[in-house]
C-alpha cells in the first residue's frame, strides 16, 4: 500500500513490527517469541533505539531494562508527555500487541522532529520490557517500576530455567541494585497515553478504526468445585443422580446468562472446565470450573459476581451437590482520565469519525501508570479481534488514523498546556 | 453376624469374596487388582477350585481360561445348567464384581450336594477369565469365547507391557491353538444364569435385596465436538462470542433434559468434557463432550440419540458454532429369556418378597452368553450402588436371599424340565 516513494508513517509502524517478528528480535525462528530480557529483547530495543534517534529523540534504559526515548519540549524543566506500550511478546504471538502502541508513538515525535516543532512539554516514548510476565511470573513489572518501587524480593523470581530476575538483570547489563530508581517522579509526568490494537471485535464490528478508552475493567477470577456422587452410566436412574458435571454444565450457562443480561462491559467467562474423569461410562463425581468476571466498576463486577454466586448455590442444592466457591484473584478497575478523555475524543472526531468509549477487558500497562499520572488509551482496529496469535493483523490505514489522532491528541494539549 | 458356629451360606460367599480380595488373589498389596491372565487370577482359580471340589463339582479349565466347575445331575446325556460370572476384577475394583455370583453358584451346588441331591440337569458353575477388560483390549472375551469362537487374530492383541494374549495365555499354561475348543454346543445348554451385585441404586432406594433383570440395555456412545472461535475472556462483547464451552455446557444439559423425560430404563450421561484450553481467561474455541445412551430398546435408544443430536443442531445453530456429531460404538439390547423371568419371579415371590423387573444399564456376560443360550439374571443390592470401587459393600442376608431364590429357582424348573 505503498503511496509514491515514501511509506506513510502508519505503513512504516507497521512495517517496523513486522520487522521485529522475526529473529533476531523473536527467539524462535518459526514464531514469534520475545520474552523480557532475552537476547531477541536486546536486539529489539537496540534496533528501535536507532528508530527513535532517527526521530529526534535522545535514548536510555531504566534499570527495569524498560527503553525511553525523549524528544524535548520548548522549555527545559517542562513536564513530560509519557506515551508507548509494552515490547515484549507471549510465546507465538503477535507483531503488533505492545509494539504497535511503541511504533506509534515514534512517529508522532518524528513528526514534531521533521517539522521543527517542539510542544509546551517533553515528550517519551516509553518501550516497556515486561507487560506479558513473558519470563518472570509478574505481568506489568516494568510499568509498575515506573509507577513505585518494586521491592527486592522480586530479584528472587525465577523463570522456566531457574534464572533468577536478578541473574537475567545482570546479564541483560542492568544493575538490579539499581531497581528503585525506575521511579518516575508524579510532578514531572503530564500523562501516560498508550496506543493499543484492540484484542477483541467491538472496532470491527462497528466498522470504526480506533476509539478511545475508558477505562481498564475490574475483574475477578472465581473457582466453583460441584461435588456429587460417583455413578455407573449404565446403572444409575435420571432421577437417582447427582452429577457434577451436569451442575457444572449449568452453572456455565448461569454465567452466560448473568453477564448476557447485564451492562455491555460485564463480561463472564469459563474457559476451564475440569471434570474429575474423562470416561463415557462413569457419572462424574466432580466438576471444577474457572469463572472470569470483569466489568467497568468493581460495584458492578461484584453484583455480578454475586448473582453468579447465588445462582450456583440454587443449582447446587437443586441437584443435591456440594458447592465450593472460591474468588482467587480480584483486581480493580481503572479509569482513564475523564479531561485526556474529552481531548482524546476531539481528537478522532478531527478525523470526521463517530466517537465509541469502550472500556478494556484485557489488562494493559496503562491500568498500572495510573499510579504515576493521569492515563488515556486509544484502541486500534484489529482483524477478527484476534491477538496473542500470529494471525494477529491491522491495517496500515488504520495506523495512519491513530497517528494522526495522537498528533492531533499532542497538539490539543499543547493547547490545553499553554 | 454369624449364627452358631456354620456360617450362613450367604455369609460364606460373601466372605469368599473378601478372601480373594487380597494377595496372592491381588497382583496389587494396596488395593484389588486381578487381570486376566495374572498371577493373582491363577491363585483366584486355584482356590476356587478347591471351594467347587468341596462343593461335590469336578473341575477344568477351559481353553481361555474359564473355570469351570461341574455338578452332575441325575441322568448323563442330559443339558446343563450354568451359572456364574466373572472372577477377574478393575484396576481398583471392588470384591464382589463379578466374584459374588461366581461363589453363589458354588453355594446352590454345595446346597445340592449336602442333601444328596441331584437335579435333571447338570449344574456348572462358570468363573469367567475377562470381563472387563481387564488386560486386554477386549470386554467379555472369555464368555464370547464360549458362545462363539474368538477369532485367532485375538491372539495378536497385546496388553499394556508390549505382552501378547498368546504369550500371556502359554505363560498361564493354556494352549492358543486351542481357543477355538472353547466354544460350548448350543443343544447341551439348558438355560444361562447370572447374579450379580446391580451397580446401581435402585433396589437399595426400593429397600429390597435382589430382582430379576428383564434384559441388558442397548448402548450408544457418540462424540459431539463444538467448534467456536478462541478469543480473550475481557476484550469479546458477550454478544459478540461463538464460545465452545458454552454450547457443550447447553448439550449436556440437553442430554440430561432429553433422558430425565424419557422412559425410566433411558440413560444418557456426559462424563467426558475436553475443552480446548483450561485458562481462566480464554473463550474456548472448541470443545468436546462424549454421550453414553442407554435404553431397554434399540428403538428406545434411537429414538433418544436423534432427539439429542437434534437438540444439539439447534444449539450450534443459535450458537454460531460448527457441530462434529458422531457415533463411536453401538451395543444392541439383550432381552432376558421370558419363561426363565417367570420361573426366577416365581422364586423371588416365593421368598415373600415384591417383584421388581430392572434393565441392567451396564454391560454382564449373560448379554454375550445370550447367543448360546436363553439367560436370566438376579441383581443383588449393593450399598449406595457403589461399584469399581473398593467400597463396594453386599450384605450377608441379602447374599442369603439370593442364595435361597436361585436354590428355588433350580428346584422350579427342575420341576418344569421334568
Amino acid at each position: 500500500m505503498m503511496q509514491g516513494s515514501f511509506p506513510s508513517p502508519g505503513q512504516r509502524a507497521v512495517a517496523r513490527c513486522d520487522a521485529l517478528a522475526v529473529a533476531p528480535f523473536s527467539q524462535a525462528a518459526e514464531y514469534l517469541d520475545r520474552p523480557y530480557l532475552s537476547g531477541a529483547h536486546r536486539a529489539a530495543l537496540d534496533q528501535t533505539a536507532v528508530w527513535m534517534q532517527e526521530a529526534g529523540m535522545a535514548v536510555r534504559i531504566d534499570p527495569l531494562g524498560n527503553l525511553v526515548g525523549r524528544y524535548e519540549g520548548a522549555q527545559k524543566g517542562a513536564k513530560t508527555l509519557l506515551m508507548g506500550s509494552h515490547i515484549d511478546t507471549v510465546h507465538d504471538g503477535g507483531p503488533y500487541d505492545g509494539a504497535l502502541g511503541v511504533m506509534i508513538g515514534i512517529e508522532c515525535a518524528d513528526a514534531l522532529y521533521r517539522a521543527g516543532r517542539r510542544a509546551p512539554f517533553a515528550l517519551e516514548v516509553i518501550a516497556f520490557g515486561d507487560e506479558e510476565g513473558s519470563r518472570f511470573p509478574a505481568a506489568m513489572m516494568c510499568s509498575r517500576g515506573m509507577s513505585e518501587a518494586v521491592g527486592q524480593e522480586a530479584l528472587n523470581m525465577v523463570d522456566l530455567a531457574g534464572t533468577t530476575l536478578a541473574e537475567a538483570m545482570s546479564a541483560f547489563g542492568l544493575n538490579p541494585e539499581a531497581l528503585a530508581n525506575a521511579v518516575r517522579a508524579p510532578n514531572d509526568i503530564l500523562a501516560f497515553v498508550e496506543a493499543h490494537i484492540e484484542q477483541g471485535p467491538v472496532l470491527e464490528t462497528q466498522g470504526l478504526p480506533v476509539c478511545v478508552v475508558s477505562g481498564i475493567a475490574a475483574q475477578k477470577r472465581l473457582r466453583a468445585r460441584f461435588i456429587g456422587h460417583a455413578g455407573h452410566a449404565g446403572t444409575a436412574p435420571m432421577t437417582l443422580r447427582r452429577d457434577a458435571i451436569a451442575g457444572a454444565a449449568a452453572a456455565i450457562l448461569a454465567v452466560e446468562d448473568v453477564c448476557v443480561h447485564g451492562s455491555p462491559d460485564l463480561r463472564g467467562t469459563v474457559g476451564r472446565v475440569l471434570p474429575a474423569t474423562a470416561a463415557y461410562n462413569v457419572i462424574a463425581g466432580e466438576a471444577e470450573i474457572g469463572v472470569d468476571v470483569r466489568a467497568a466498576t468493581e460495584a458492578a463486577r461484584d453484583e455480578a459476581v454475586r448473582a453468579i454466586g447465588a445462582r450456583f448455590e440454587t443449582i447446587a442444592s437443586a441437584r443435591g451437590l456440594g458447592l465450593d466457591f472460591t474468588v482467587i484473584q480480584d483486581l480493580p478497575a481503572t479509569r482513564c482520565d475523564p479531561v485526556l478523555m474529552k481531548v482524546m475524543g476531539d481528537a478522532v472526531a478531527g478525523q470526521g469519525l463517530p466517537l465509541l468509549e469502550t472500556l478494556s477487558g484485557a489488562g494493559h500497562d496503562a491500568a498500572v501508570m495510573a499510579k504515576l499520572a493521569p492515563i488515556v488509551m486509544l484502541f486500534i482496529r484489529c482483524e477478527g479481534g484476534i491477538s496473542h496469535n500470529p494471525l494477529e493483523s491491522v491495517a496500515d490505514d488504520d495506523v495512519d488514523v491513530a497517528v494522526r489522532v495522537l498528533g492531533d491528541f499532542i497538539e490539543r494539549l499543547a493547547l490545553e498546556d499553554a
